[in-house]
């Protein structure tokens, strides 16, 4: 890769896979096919979404063109509703129209709502096929990287789903600069977890610099996508199918998910709603007779990236406590949380009684 | 397992599972959940058709209850279009009002359409819960072994899928009596294939156990399934994702399928479609220099076992041309036959010329 290129391996045996960060990639899309063998007579099916489709889709298309790829580019609507069973039949009409067989590849380009689907598609057309992820916002570099992919049913999130790895991604920081800022701050909270669960020092790091990341600064943003991809990669090593460790990456997730399901999806973002679980998490801690510190470090950072702490006053606890009961991470009716132990590092507890997160969940409402 | 009961191991490393094949197996189903550790407090949900459901649900049922086990029993229309995205989304409702869990089971009680169906399922709900297959027919020898699962798009048959291995396959032969005389002939059919690609034995012993076989002798049913069973796990085992050894399977299939979707699906049954195909590719082996015995052979064989082994008028060589060349085995637009070489062994062809394909289609037309 290019000088200002980073690149992070995904360690996972045969279906390892690489992880290329820098400006100006998307133009190398074809090169990249071309140098990694991906077959030129087999069809590309690239996805996307309405919001994105204008902005990258036909350099993409150009890229592989100019390499000698058949691309047909399909588009979804933006937004969580296009993570569906109808989607799924809609694009896999759309790859047999297209003529893709096994040995074809389907690109996502877009947010984690294309990554999603678009990946559930490749995983599930003719038993799986090639996976590509070109994410363009600062959140799908956590879902991105470890081959979760899904859609939902009317009646949960993600729940059919498979584990399909990409052959690599693509993360052209160029089409960050379009965000608004506060899907820039929101995509920041996740990286931030990812120092949260594993590194102290990136934590600092990500402190020292909120303002050059605020701005998207390419050398900051780069270096911050780089470090938040290696946590989440090396946790993925490890556990790639969610057996044990990887469930650390859920830092946040219980509260922040019921709060988005709570307010109504789409009215808080899922990296709003994890930075208040975050904080809630650090409180848990301190309840376990972790240190005070880290609650409020935690709340500091998340302040200072503009993040909100505090549960707005819309959601009911009652409405938050029964969300949490249903949410899928409560395996056989047991409350589980990951809880920070320090700054960078966390543990799973399984032991967690009800009364305490109540508590802290009152204790989380604005205005306290 | 007691005496009489047939084991037998697809070897797949950490995804190995046995095969029970005798009688009253189903009254044991909770007893080998409990030996295997199947934990307790997670919900099974138990899919069934509706030609089955009447006969042996309520004996799953009730041996899982006694060995403690809470189980939701779901009932698909039989047929293949329950093999369908709509279905998926009601089995994935049923199973999360049904409380299942991570750790929860989804068993197949019937043929290949529940199987493939209530398989894909397993493999997506919450990406992967442990299935086991209890298969009703014969020809759910071939489809309960090996992990292929999917439903069908409007488009194609099989398309939506995935690779997934349960965690043990049940084969209770007291299912097996209640079958129409052609279901039997048909998914002898099957089994009578495994021996022509893999064992010349078998296929002896098959020809002179006809009699027993029709008749559903126990003893000669068991022998034939357990047979049929291992040279399906052998090939499974050394090519468990259909990158090459396992494509010899599909003997007679490229015909076949055609032949099923241009007579229109339920005319010609599966088993009665790939013996007129197994016949075909004898043929083609001759054109390649091979034995004429060979198709001489297979199609005395298969008229023993009152099997088709002529195309049906109703079908015109151009429409099964056609869907031969829009069948996904077609990688890359060439013609790909298993051809065999002998009785018991087959080899992979991918030069063959279409115009041979069409000759022996047309010589195979009834009056021929």
């Amino acid at each position: 890769m290019a000088g200002g290129t980073r690149e992070l391996t995904v360690d996972l045996g045969e279906r390892s896979y690489p992880i290329y960060i820098g400006s100006g990639l998307i133009a190398r899309t074809g090169e990249i096919f071309s140098e990694r063998g991906f077959p030129v007579k087999s069809p590309i099916l690239l996805v996307t979404d309405s919001s994105v489709v204008d902005l990258y889709a036909a350099k993409v298309e150009e890229a592989l063109a100019t390499a000698g790829y058949a691309v047909t580019t399909v588009v979804v609507p933006s937004g969580e509703t296009s993570k569906s069973l109808e989607m799924l039949d809609e694009l896999v009409g759309a790859a047999l129209e297209a003529g893709l067989d096994r040995k074809s590849t389907i690109i996502a380009l877009g947010g984690g709502v294309v990554g999603d689907l678009a990946g559930f598609v490749a995983a599930s057309y003719m038993r799986g096929v090639r996976f590509v992820q070109i994410p363009t916002t600062i959140l799908a570099h956590d879902s991105s990287v470890g081959g979760k992919v899904a859609v939902n049913h009317r009646l949960a999130k993600n729940i059919i789903g498979a584990f399909h790895q990409p052959e690599f991604v693509l993360y052209d920081l160029d089409t960050l600069a379009s965000l608004p800022l506060r899907e820039v701050r929101a995509g920041l909270s996740e990286v931030i977890k990812h120092g949260l669960i594993w590194n102290e020092e990136f934590v600092a790091w990500c402190d020292a610099n909120a303002e050059g990341l605020l701005a998207l600064e390419p050398e900051a943003l780069g270096y911050a996508l780089y470090e938040g991809c290696k946590v989440k990669s090396i946790v993925v090593s490890r556990d790639e199918r969610e057996n044990d460790l990887r469930a650390i990456l859920n830092l946040g997730h219980t509260i922040g998910h019921a709060l988005e399901a709570v307010a109504g999806y789409g009215e808080l973002l899922h990296g709003e709603a994890i930075a208040i679980g975050m904080v809630g998490s650090a409180r848990l801690a301190a309840r376990f007779g972790y240190s005070a510190h880290i609650a409020a470090e935690t709340e500091r950072i998340f302040r200072k990236f503009g993040l909100p702490v505090r549960i707005p006053a819309s959601c009911e606890t009652d409405a938050i406590m029964s969300a949490m009961l249903h949410d899928k991470k409560f395996s056989e009716g047991q409350m589980v949380f990951v809880v920070p132990t320090a700054i960078g590092s966390v543990e799973i507890r399984n032991d967690v009684p009800s009364s305490w997160v109540r508590e802290i969940v009152d204790g989380l409402r604005e205005g306290n």
